[in-house]
């Protein structure tokens, strides 16, 4: 029995019909919507998973990944652990940028003519089969990014597939918002004027997906799958400290092109040691339409100034602000700050910096809290939530890299409300694992706070009352930007001129948020990550214009 | 009586809801729609309408036009009709870019929380007050831009609008992809989390939109109305040679605007000296995030490249490319491809300019045409078209400026088919009107075919087959890009081989067309303008990637 790779294609898309009929809906209404389990309990994957996962994972430890990259020589070996190893994979190292765009653009045709559903189709099963590999995605991101493994399994793992899902949803109606075929009879004296009109949606070149150390996966993955399922070949340029997520990624696309008919060079992985500036090199070639890039503001603004011959979608940084007024809940505010500061130690871009509360404190359940005291809770809290070790690394994470530890260290010269502690790993005793320190700060200490200092680095900043602190918020993150924001009032008016400077400032809100939600978390097909509207970041997962400029509609008509 | 802005502002929506969803359904399904009647018959528009449009234009000339630009100082009087006159209408020269910016930016809050309907409806309401003066534009766009009247009324007024309701019908729609608010339930052990979520629609900041000589309205009004609708203030930047229409539109939004309660600022105009080089200057300032070019490939590719800060929207220049294999129908097709010479004497972004052939000849009805009989057969429906000056007049419109002239006089030297004829305009004695010239190039004159020669002036191109024309067509255009591209084949298999080339460069493709469809010619609603696919524009009237990146949506969450 032959299968003609349309047949197959239908089917991919008939398979994982529900699912992305499912997701469609849910991003139509942004509500509660997830493809994928984010319990890494046996009970949802079976006895064996969490340890097959493992065991393929330290499969990988000090060889040589089976990919290979089209004009790549020789190979990078670039990854140690932040729990304190070396994993000595090797990768190609890619070499030759003509060889590997002209490999990238050699299947480009067959591609495009799969169609809307075909490509739709395969990438929803290259998503089940990514799936399939969760544990060890999450393992490899814990060991990229320093995620503890919880986090990377639901992060790095079931959330950065939701997400992946939300934006081949919103490609795939956006493609289907022009249709194939229409007839177009315009009336007149006799006759009328009748033509047959094709429409085709075609992919605008090579897109590069430039991943980054944190989140390898939840922030690479929705740019890779919008600019695939459009038509593009993909070139995935890995952070050189977090490529072994990336690489596990690019080996499951590859094998279900290959298996669906396709060339498997659709999408490459583009290793490098960390001096190669491959990123820069790629971003401006001719040939690349699509940059999608997480990172540092530096880089992210060189690449929306530089490389304009493609669109540039940039997640980067800014100061993530959090207006402290009033609450009816204290220490479930402590306790709710307290969590956002300590996970993942902060290395999240949507971790909250810069808490501004009035110098005479904040008025609560039971009467008024100084500065002082508001930070006592929030050390307490943190104390609660991470005295005990064991329970803390799980929480923590490792510290990325070196950079985060010298602004840690750096930090410990002001005046430090909460200091900073080291941990020691149970299980990985050469873990890098710090808990996180708050620093006192007035309004008039605008060169520090107006800096991003990504970490488990908070500032508490005294200002002459909520009015000013809402005043610093919208001029701080219209200047630099901001991913996040938060409110703690119990004033209906206050929360108002809150939202009213978060729309000014173009950033999203959360309010007094006390319970088991948190501020640096984001939930796929509901919450948008990022706006596009401030300065951290110039697009958005996943709206319409996140996706909309990734293809091209071509028509042809006739008369009829 | 007094009546709230927001139940005002649901009155116009109310007002023109059907007009609205018959629009946005003819996106959906690309179909034909029209919500202005193309037709300047009395029947349609009344006895009187022409006459007082004709009157209103004409007091104009020699006046003040009666809009105050905010920093501007002095005036400008730069218009000189095609037909001969100076139009010697005066308009405030903006000078303090600052001022202009600011200015603009002072009424960007009230107008954003009008929201997507509220702005929805101030824009339709102004689509109706411009239609009420379409005879008045029509004048206005006949004496800047040079086309003959019927097709001022038509692309300067009926089209035009059309095309202006098919980028607003797209815009709601978008805006309305992300609903104004969601219930989010995410089900847990106990109690589910839930958030109650607000999803705000924002503006990106200035538009900036740059007119041109030729389509004044047509290719300005897209733009002006997709910014406008998703709530940035628009800056109109005229062509020096065409202020008049744009001037109009600027009155009609600013009076609708004050009507509706909002700043009359939202809207601007920015007349200039034609070294005043104002769309530059105010191209790359911080404030300006949109801009809109129609205009020449040297000016559109600098704005790709430096308005870095901006999403730039250009619709540039191409060689747009009939490839003549075989026909049917000789006559109809000399017929139309005359007919498409003729219009507007080739002044059009769409214009045909490279006709490729075999020199062994096409196959016809009547057996093979050679070249040279297929350029007689062209040359003798051109006389058929344009012989009677008075009718040919109404086809040919004016020459618009020098530029055009030159080029057409140095096509002279080259080896002439059809000579250009001058004309002489009835009514006009000063007006500068020439028929098309057709020149005869061999597939060796890259150099010649390869460069746009904007105007009357198209190229019959001898290959050594439709292999090789279709060869020539496809590069061609992949490196110069092409708004437009037409084949004329009685084989199915070249027919398929032209779709095939058209998808790799990106162009719309005209089939065969034998009858009344002219393959300059862009119906809105239905056949996209541009692609953005090829060098010659980066973007489509009207895609969701027209409209998508205008604005934001900035959400807020609470636990409810």
């Amino acid at each position: 029995m032959t299968t003609t790779p349309s047949a197959l294609l239908t089917d991919l898309l008939d398979r994982h019909r529900a699912r992305l009929d499912a997701a469609v809906e849910a991003c139509a209404h942004r509500t509660f919507y997830s493809a994928f389990d984010e319990s890494p309990s046996p009970r949802v994957y079976g006895e064996e998973a969490a340890g097959l996962g493992r065991a393929a994972f330290e499969r990988w430890l000090g060889a040589e990944f089976p990919l290979s990259t089209p004009g790549a020589s020789g190979t990078v070996a670039t990854e140690r652990s932040p729990y304190g190893f070396d994993l000595g994979v090797s990768y190609p190292r890619a070499a030759d940028v003509d060889a590997l765009l002209s490999a990238a653009r050699g299947g480009m045709r067959a591609w495009r003519d799969a169609g809307p559903d075909g490509r739709t189709g395969v990438c929803l099963e290259i998503l089940d089969r990514l799936h399939a590999r969760i544990f060890e995605l999450a393992n490899a991101v814990q060991h990229t990014s320093g995620q503890a493994f919880v986090m990377a399994f639901q992060a790095g793992g079931a959330h950065a597939l939701d997400r992946a899902l939300e934006s081949i949803a919103y490609a795939w109606a956006e493609m289907h918002r022009t249709p194939a075929t229409a007839l177009w009879e315009k009336p007149g004296r006799g006759e009328p004027l009748r033509m047959e009109k094709t429409f085709t949606v075609v992919p605008r070149g090579v897109a590069l997906v430039i991943g980054c150390n944190t989140f390898p996966t939840w922030n690479s993955w929705p740019g890779l799958f919008a600019s695939l399922v459009t038509g593009n070949p993909v070139v995935v340029k890995p952070h050189p400290a977090a490529v072994l997520p990336l690489a596990i990624t690019v080996q499951v696309c590859q094998e279900v092109l290959v298996e669906a008919g396709f060339d498997a060079d659709l999408v490459t992985l583009a290793a490098e040691q960390p001096d190669d500036h491959l990123a820069a090199t790629l971003a401006v070639r001719p040939e690349v339409k699509l940059v999608d890039f997480t990172g540092g503001n530096a880089f992210g603004d060189w690449l929306e100034q530089h490389a304009t011959q493609a669109v540039v979608f940039t997640e980067k940084a800014g100061v993530n602000t959090v207006v402290v007024d009033s609450t009816s809940d204290f220490a479930a505010m402590c306790q709710n700050l307290a969590f956002s500061f300590s996970l993942y130690s902060g290395q999240m871009c949507t971790a909250p910096q810069n808490v501004y509360l009035p110098a005479a404190g904040v008025a609560t359940e039971d009467g008024v809290r100084s500065p002082a005291e508001v930070a006592e809770g929030i050390g307490a809290a943190l104390g609660r939530l991470l005295g005990d070790d064991a329970r803390a690394v799980e929480l923590l994470g490792g510290i990325v890299n070196d950079g985060v530890l010298s602004r840690l260290d750096a930090a410990a010269s002001g005046e430090v409300l909460v200091p900073s502690r080291a941990v020691t790993h149970p299980a990985f005793e050469a873990a890098t694992v710090r808990t996180p320190t708050l620093l006192r700060l007035t309004a008039d200490d605008a060169e520090v706070y107006e800096t991003e200092c990504f970490g488990p680095v908070a500032y508490l900043i005294e200002t002459s009352g909520t009015e000013q602190s809402i005043d610093l918020f919208r001029d701080t993150v219209q200047r630099h930007g901001a991913m996040t924001a938060a409110v703690y009032s119990t004033s209906g008016e206050v929360v108002d001129e809150m939202r009213e400077a978060a729309l000014d400032a173009g950033v999203a809100l959360s309010e007094n948020l006390l319970g088991g939600v948190f501020v640096n978390q984001s939930a796929a097909f509901s919450d948008f990550h990022g706006t596009g509207a401030n300065p951290a970041a110039n697009a958005s997962y996943t709206d319409g214009a996140y996706v909309a400029p990734r293809f091209r509609v071509v028509q042809s008509r006739r008369h009829v």
